[in-house]
């Protein structure tokens, strides 16, 4: 049996303001037609399908529209679960009526209890859940901390076990170990604590969401898939796709990759350098790009000489600091009176927001500059 | 074949700040009995399932249990529309999941021309619509108005008339000749255009939803079920119950009684009469209670006097006005100097607020006076 894993869609999720709506239909129909291609026997979501509770109507629009294409017309059947950045009880809408075209949708603690039968293996879906849950659901006050709840939960698990059969598990949370922790020290990532890997020792394979990293995790048996599309800077250098695991054959799962229509990018040079044509050429101007400029000096218009080269920056700092113009000397006072009044007003901003203009607002502030100017007043 | 017809159960209203949760779900408990015991062979939802468009996470799921009771414990087949207070996007979710249970919920006008068989009828579910949708679906710049929209619809529809079956619509709209109508000139009822009755001439049945009271038309052929639990003081003197319709013996469809657990009451009397026991023991104190005052003079303490006999004081009007404590002359002066503070307050909240002091309002404000007056500052 074959089983794609992917996780983390966050749909209705926006890259520094850009709306990532048309990213997302692309990775989406990659996804698709991998699992076409791959003849899979079912989808694993592993959590966090929106990225809101509370998610817009376009959004709601947007993935009712995805899950009825995998699962009424390429009748694939979907393993799904809630994951901490999306809203239970919406995403249980409808749950009980999907279960006759094998679309699991599992958003309470419960629900993980029972496996499902998939050919050679069984599969426990467990959505994220809070401690305070789980105490409940046990009646035991001794279950204070997300470990306790997952000891709990698994000890239960277990006893659903069939013998003859494989043991996967789905499951959003953050598994103790992984990448993104600084030290071993530090317990919680997203503000969902660590578990031990440990506690999931007796599943032939866990199918992770949470982390959007691929390679979060390295273990032969338990795996974060990632998310399909890159949702900040920090994610500029990972690699996008969906796993392919086949029940049995666990270990040599693969990697399937995807193709932004644009890419997240890093850059980090002097201003000099990032204008200059033999540069940019190489790079494609097109994708979401945060600049980590190494100049300190003042540079007049700034964003805006950057934009007509970069028109997708995401953000823009300074990887040396700036020389601070308002200190009060007199070359200061000097370099203020002789700014273009644009740029002190971009940096004044930013400063104060820690935001930049939008392009309505540069374009408003602009309009503004130019026929305060022509009035002769300036 | 046999249908219970209701409408308007506005999921997450609320009675001037008490929530009706329990009442609806009094209200719903009585048609399912309804339901079963009539052996009906489908449920009309005709429109406003939620209050609002952004329904809570509360509501999200008691109208999911309630539909999940209906159609898959006691799996009887429903049939239902949004209304103006739905969202189309938000409730069509799992739409095309429910169908393999006869659970129809129609959101879009273009779901309208597909018929659904129904033993001896077929049913057109036409949700509530805005005419620019009508317009675009036809591609007809020259549907301005609710009544061209609808005649365009209308029009279509009857292309799918079976000339062997009754036809039945089930809407959501306000039709002209409506009870509600303060006169024939006006147009619109709830933001709701009015339709012609001469529109409708060609179906055997007219299962509305949108005005409350069952009586709201009287027509042979087209009406209101009105909603099952009151909603306001206006309609404090409806019946409240569902339709049981007959599909081969319409005009003499049943209007099944639904019991509330607190009914919606109108009082109107002087203050002496309201809280002499010999008249309120003939009262059900408890009920959510309206109170037109007669009285002109000011009462002090007014409010929480009345609280102490009827805890569910939903209003309270002057219905002669009252004498104005406010103008500046000697004898009003004195009067405000020995009114009791708090009845102040709650006149000048109201005055300016039009709106009375919560119950925890009240708690907190009788306990500063209480605390400032036994500092002996006052």
């Amino acid at each position: 049996m074959r089983l794609l894993h992917t996780a983390d869609w966050h749909i209705g999720r926006r890259l520094h303001g850009f709306d990532l709506e048309l990213e997302q239909r692309n990775a989406f129909a990659q996804i698709e037609q991998i699992a076409k291609d791959e003849q899979v026997d079912g989808i694993v979501i592993a959590g966090d399908l929106y990225d809101r509770t509370l998610p817009s109507e376009k959004s709601v629009g947007l993935l009712n529209q995805m899950l009825k294409q995998l699962n009424l017309t390429d009748q694939i059947p979907i393993y799904a679960i809630s994951g901490n950045h999306d809203s239970a009880t919406r995403l249980s809408i409808g749950s009980e009526w999907f279960l006759d075209t094998n679309f699991y949708i599992h958003t309470r603690v419960a629900q993980a209890f029972t496996p499902i039968e998939f050919g050679d293996s069984q599969l426990f879906l467990l959505p994220y859940f809070e401690p305070f849950e789980v105490r409940q659901y046990f009646g035991d006050d001794s279950i204070q901390h997300v470990d306790e709840a997952f000891a709990a939960i698994l000890k239960q698990i277990k006893t659903r076990f069939a013998p003859d059969k494989k043991h996967i598990l789905i499951s959003h949370f953050f598994a103790a170990g992984s990448q993104t922790t600084d030290s071993e020290t530090k317990l919680t990532v997203g503000g969902l604590a660590a578990v031990p890997l440990k506690l999931l020792a007796d599943f032939d394979y866990v199918a992770l969401g949470h982390l959007h990293g691929k390679d979060a995790l390295r273990d032969p048996k338990v795996q974060y898939s990632g998310s399909p599309v890159k949702f900040s800077l920090s994610e500029a250098n990972q690699e996008k796709g969906v796993l392919i695991v086949d029940t049995d054959d666990i270990e040599h799962r693969r990697f399937v990759k995807l193709s932004p229509l644009k890419d997240v990018k890093q850059l980090r040079g002097d201003f000099e350098t990032l204008v200059n044509p033999n540069y940019y050429q190489t790079i494609n101007r097109g994708d979401y790009i945060g600049i980590n400029l190494t100049n300190r000096n003042q540079i007049p218009n700034l964003m805006s000489q950057l934009r007509k080269i970069y028109p997708n920056i995401i953000e823009l700092k300074r990887a040396n600091g700036y020389d601070d113009i308002l200190h009060y000397d007199g070359e200061s006072a000097t370099n203020i009176r002789q700014s273009d009044p644009m740029d002190l007003m971009q940096r004044f901003y930013e400063q104060v927001t820690k935001q930049r203009l939008t392009a309505d607002q540069l374009k408003w502030a602009q309009d503004t500059l130019h026929s305060v100017s022509d009035g002769g007043k300036l």
